[in-house]
């Protein structure tokens, strides 16, 4: 038997030991997350465990109510330790949750705890982590510089003035490089209430009116502009599936006209408006030098009653089971037709499409990088063992996972790194079966270059980060 | 090499072996089958093992389809010896199946055999079994006693007198409860041949003409009245996906009447109905304490000439593979706004929805019940190893395997409960193996609880049995 | 740690050693393929390996231009040498992709080399292996009778005229019976351009005018006729989903005209064609003794730049999407139902089709043939270990695996016989798995006709090939 998570953790051979030895002090570069850049550069002291973990996690919320714990102690009036009480509580009955992974990784790297948390151990952890964490360290930055990452790009709206990114740029005393990523899903989501009030910002933001889908295609090249200046190398977009339907430039106007009055639109405008807007934006990254991250088959805010009391990202997503290999395929090719295909990054919610999106990638290649196209690894449901397996599975079989850009937090949490770890060890483990079953050869040199590419250098090369 | 099928069965591991010791003599509370209860009241005594084994399994007779049987030995004139030894042949052939354990279990834990059934062992079986039943205790009620059952809701009509019910908690020599559950499915499917004739049925039932859709609705919830006065804790409901497709009163009325006549429907007709009565039955169910088990997926009939020869349940379905999320999330939220969501349990068929749905259930969750909303254990095809691992892993990495309600038989037969032995096998392989890889700690007192609880405790408290 | 590629190559256990050595001698039918019938009866010398292995395998093609090499070193003009430089960079790369065992197969068995190929070892391999070629036994009759191949089925056009199947039966110093396979994709896809021409084709060849729809059956019947006389025993079609939807006779004549006439089709339109040339093919193969093979899921070219300067089957292609059970399910039924179902081989290029085909094929089992109704096994993207084992484990649960007709090499490349060694290996080490595991007996005598039935018997059996 294998001891809880020690320093072998998911290792189970020699091979995938020495592999992670080769890759695991590797620099980390965030490419995708939503950490917020105002609390990078306020570094605040955080109060506790509580505003650690559960004040902004909507896995730990999920897994709460799952068990059956009152509102109150998760997202409701119970105080600070009553609500990491609960949650020490709940760990127990999380075997075979990433949480339970998560929790004790954390617990383990920034505050040297050993011990397995549950209601007997949650009173004395509590009590030493809130002394270590009054003790310092525990900042945005501090955590971020432990734990080796070299770069973060957050996920920004167009309309933002990504006024902390230049404030972090100006300071020199943080050392790690803080970027945005492009973010329209308000310009995507015509269908979403969100979208006339969003037009508004972004007005306010060109200095001219948007009141014609002309006008917010110029806005947000313009936006592309200023994102490009202050580093951005990538964009990000989020829907239930990549539609395709065919318009005319008049039908467009005429349905952003409906979409910024905030006039019904049928689902066939919906998919002619976003089909448009796909491309037009994915012509726009290519020319910008940005990738084109696109997060697939999110199907969110299902629980309306719950959206009304919490909003947004609360625990209240799945995933969407639609088809959509014939909408992407129709977006990537014509945009390959005229040459303006950008590095392309497809993610998948639901992970029946793991196999789709394998073979699709292949479809696009070329020598603009290696792996132009690339399979974006296990997401938020998945980024678990089982679903990271199963991603890396499907791209090896599928292509080619020696050049995989690899793992990205997707968190909202500074105390999320180890998953970097998690991943890597995942990775190794993985690699390190094919060797010691005489499937790869034991060629320790191409082994730790490829290790120590999906870790890290792949991703740097990727995305052109000057560092 | 392990033995075959001994009493380490499935359970490689020294914690897998540890935690099959602390649940396997937890009761057995079989929440959802398709036992008759005329046949547990009237307790006769089977002719031989083809009466058992091969005189209503359809599992059992498309194996013998898909080897080449001819049709005389599975359903038609052969002798009961002569079924009974083409299924013997059959068997060496079943490699993988779960067949092949089924049976085994089966001989093994009823008639203490343990000689792999074949061509050749097949005689002195069948004579060595004939003595054990011609002795006694193979009558249903026999066989539900010596497998630990302590309670059994069977499935049920809203038009069904429920008299053997009656009948059976009038008879205080039977120790296993046995209560109805209710399954509209013949007023769900407006669309098929059966839905007018039906009708009579239940108006004969309630006394009172179903004219109107009003008038459904009223005999469906005096049923259910009845039902729950019978001890009922739980609904069912069979579609091959979840329609959503909204419609005004008057609209219903219309379709339900052209339902009534028997004239044609349109597949948005038939959506429509479908999707306010899913939402009529929530409401009713969570006023009447009875959780909802919906079974997705399954495409039945498709092979009309053997329908018309062998009627429905003959060995002829298979798994539909439309998407259904959207569908489903509009129904649980439909409900969840009013406050009317029941507690519901949500099946697939085809485990292509596992993820899909695992992450569903997340959408729902409160202080109701642990884990009031509940991915289904895996059924009918996925009843197997590689099936139950994979519903179990799904289960673990999105929600809360700890509080899972577990194994149903969902079988006609009187010797199926070796299948909870099978599972709880299998789930103790399953969470020995995350101990033993240090993904969880060897806290046996914990494991222990979790075991316990997916064997039987979760759901006698999810169902509020009274025993 | 097992050796690289041994003789134990993916038999882990004893048992799996046992079983392989009882199927490793079987001869190899490969009943679908696509080989050049010109190409074996001319029987050319080939020049190096590049011409052997990278001339025409898209499979290549794909994983080169995902690691990001030029097209030039692909398709281009770079010299023999250089596009075998560019693969042997490549191969570190690919681990966990069947390329890389795939490649070492073929070095092991053809060439008796067993170094790994790269950089650093490309240039030696490149030197023996030419030695090699140059000294004979590499042309393409030597290489399929080196691989102990008693029958190919090559994959022809109804309009094919099959002369080099007439040259080569005539031939009788080639032992390899070499037979044609009846492929009317032409048919099938009104949608395409090549529709209209290929029906000249068609007319030229059967010498009368294919004007009319009815006329197109008369001719495909002719010609299945003449393909039957040449010893043809299996069909194959090529459908991203299988369509349902009725039509009347002179609907299909119009809809015909259409096509012919190169007009534009609807969807609806397409599905009714399709709907009703399967039918009408289905019903032939039947009385022709052909078994119908459906290849459902591949979304084809699609990247149109490269189609503009490559063609099809150039490495574009990819895996659909769609929900395909009902409309297979009506088509199976209307055959069944008229008695015209012929034997039905599945195969999916999504794996996610997996269970719905495995369940499918259950639908229509009888005393036909052993499983007359059959689950393909794992193709083009799916032929890998991860790829062939879920058909397997599928194919295990729901149905018969004894009686599955097992692996084809679906290949261009007269060097890709190692995949059926490959297959045996997986297919042993699955089952001997289940032995060592307690699962199954140690019954040799049960398991080795299992694996010999599988390895090649269960398909001679299965498709009546008299030799």
């Amino acid at each position: 038997m294998q001891r809880f998570m020690d320093e072998n953790f998911l290792l189970r051979t020699e091979t995938a030991k020495q592999l992670f030895a080769a890759c695991k002090d590797e620099p980390i570069f965030d490419w995708h997350c939503h950490l917020s850049p105002k609390e990078i550069y306020e570094n605040k002291t955080p109060a506790d465990l509580t505003a650690l973990w559960l004040a902004g996690d909507h896995y730990k919320w999920r897994a709460m109510r799952s068990i059956g714990i009152s509102e109150n102690y998760i997202t409701g009036d119970a105080t600070a330790y009553e609500k990491f009480e609960a949650w020490a509580g709940a760990m127990p009955y999380l075997i075979g949750n990433p949480l339970y992974h998560w929790t004790h990784l954390e617990l383990q790297r920034y505050f040297g705890i050993y011990e397995p948390l549950s209601a007997r151990t949650g009173k004395e952890i509590w009590d030493r982590s809130k002394t270590l964490i009054d003790g310092g360290g525990f900042e945005p930055r501090s955590l971020i510089e432990k734990s080796n990452v070299v770069c973060v790009a957050t996920t920004d709206d167009p309309a933002d003035s990504l006024e902390y990114h230049q404030l972090l740029a100006a300071d020199k005393t943080f050392k790690c490089k803080v970027i945005p990523a492009f973010r329209p899903d308000k310009a995507i989501h015509i269908e979403q209430p969100a979208f006339a009030p969003w037009l508004g910002d972004l007005a306010a933001r060109v200095g001219d009116p948007v009141d014609s889908y002309a006008a917010l295609k110029a806005a947000l090249t313009a936006r592309m502009d200023f994102f490009q200046n202050m580093g951005c190398r990538a964009s990000d977009q989020s829907l239930g599936v990549i539609p395709c339907a065919e318009a005319t430039a008049a039908e467009l106007e005429t349905i952003f006209r409906k979409g910024a009055n905030g006039d019904p639109l049928t689902a066939h405008e919906i998919a002619q408006y976003q089909t448009d807007i796909l491309r037009f934006l994915g012509r726009e990254y290519h020319a910008h030098g940005f990738a084109m991250e696109l997060h697939i088959g999110a199907l969110r805010n299902n629980n309306t009653a719950m959206f009304r009391r919490l909003g947004a990202d609360a625990g209240f997503d799945s995933m969407d089971d639609l088809p959509t290999a014939r909408g992407l395929s129709r977006l990537l090719d014509a945009l390959a037709a005229d040459g303006t295909l950008p590095q392309t990054i497809l993610f998948t919610l639901n992970p029946i499409a793991n196999y789709m999106l394998g073979s699709m990638i292949g479809n696009f290649q070329n020598d603009d990088a290696a792996s132009k196209l690339q399979f974006g690894s296990a997401w938020w449901f998945n980024d678990n063992i089982d679903g990271m397996r199963a991603q890396m599975q499907a791209l090896m079989n599928l292509g080619v996972i020696s050049k995989f850009v690899g793992m990205v937090t997707d968190s909202r949490s500074f105390l999320s790194y180890p998953r970097h770890e998690y991943f890597r060890r995942i990775l190794c483990a993985l690699l390190g079966d094919l060797v010691e079953n005489g499937e790869y050869p034991a060629d320790l040199d191409a082994l730790a270059e490829i290790v120590q590419g999906v870790a890290y250098r792949n991703a740097k090369a990727y995305f052109s980060l000057d560092i």
